[in-house]
């Protein structure tokens, strides 16, 4: 447990993702896993395959966040431009590393496919980088707070579970949600005042529409579980007031 | 058609999005549809419903796009907080807006609802913002060149069919992609060639797996749809040569 909470940014790196054609899933998926230790996602982008984009957005990141979690462009085709940037946003050199060499030299002799100049891409990364070791052919490295992961969501995933235990924890945030049958106009006005009374509680209200009737999620989160648990009691008392039948989730 | 490509950022504001606990749409849905409209989305940005957070992302990409959209934080609650932050990015008094204050008094007449307090906060944006007139409660603004979007997707679609025809329109970007059986690092140099060969056609190379064999899908994007159809064949014959299956999408 931390006092200071530890706070990460996630950078989305690909063209496919801004085009449309692809929807991002890992957004989701690392900002789930990274509340389960405590560390709080503050802030995402997407930016294209372009360096200066990504150079730009990993200074920017890296300088206000305990840590940044980069996703995409480490394979070994010529948009694959992460590594370098990131390299370039520490004014480090792009450097062939020798264990992901290795790393690379087993997994396609163990295909009986070869590791050729593209693949050999794939092991490169800043001076200094540390090589984050995962199962299959994907090379993910650390350099400084910013942690450089595949975009295939099964892959960063694998990555993401192999660098998990060396992050630093902060307080879990613990979450409660209820829903109930309200416009969220009926609502707003004591809901607001709940959230005056527990400024530890983060206290969000989310409609959305039920079968063409109006219906909210009310979402209560804080690191304190007692607090969290008497404005649940006061947000379900307010929605059992108005007739709005709630429902712990 | 423009010579200079019309470019959009999307801002997502939202606590929800950068918990995990809700998966964004709405990127997607707005980078296709603005696609169709030859306007490309260069950045997207999630932010959490906090003032300071909204507004340096608004001042940033308002002024390094031609257009900014940002969905979420237009409600009646207390986390709603996306119109008062654009308004002081761009140094304007929130103000209620007479033309927005009846559309909600007709919209919750017409349901027997009352037009309380909370929900006359929907009436507010920034003074000299115009009113993007959809159907049902919603209220979007457009302030300067940024165009103030709903969280909730069915709503936001409504208002950005409604804005969509008093948007620039740049060259549309076409595309063309095709599929095959083949690890990326095993016709990565050859793309590259191809890449430099057609500089006017962006070429992404997307791996993925398919059940447990590799597989990549390549994407072809260019607003010249002659150099994008040889590009095309060049791509296909290099898959056919590699043994790769390819098939066009």
């Amino acid at each position: 447990m931390n006092a200071r909470p530890v706070e990460a940014a996630v950078l989305i790196v690909g063209n496919e993702i801004l085009s449309g054609r692809t929807q991002d899933l890992n957004l989701a998926w690392l900002a789930t896993r990274l509340g389960e230790h405590g560390i709080r996602v503050t802030v995402a982008r997407v930016v294209r395959d372009e360096q200066p984009a990504i150079v730009d957005a990993v200074r920017d990141l890296a300088a206000s966040h305990d840590y940044v979690f980069t996703t995409g462009g480490i394979g070994p085709t010529h948009d694959d431009i992460t590594p370098g940037s990131v390299a370039a946003a520490f004014g480090r050199p792009l450097v062939r590393h020798a264990a992901a060499v290795e790393k690379l030299a087993t997994y396609y002799r163990g295909r009986g496919d070869a590791l050729n100049a593209a693949r050999l891409r794939m092991a490169e990364a800043a001076e200094g980088a540390e090589l984050i070791w995962s199962p299959g052919a994907g090379i993910a490295f650390r350099v400084e707070n910013v942690f450089v992961l595949a975009g295939i969501p099964r892959v960063m995933q694998a990555q993401f579970n192999t660098l998990a235990p060396t992050l630093r924890r902060g307080a879990v945030v613990l979450s409660r949600s209820v829903d109930c049958a309200l416009a969220e106009g009926n609502f707003a006005e004591g809901l607001g005042l709940i959230q005056e009374a527990f400024p530890a509680v983060e206290i969000g209200s989310y409609p959305y529409d039920r079968n063409g009737e109006y219906a909210a999620r009310i979402v209560l989160r804080s690191a304190d579980n007692d607090a969290l648990e008497r404005a649940l009691s006061r947000v379900t008392a307010l929605m059992e007031y108005l007739g709005g039948s709630p429902k712990l989730e």
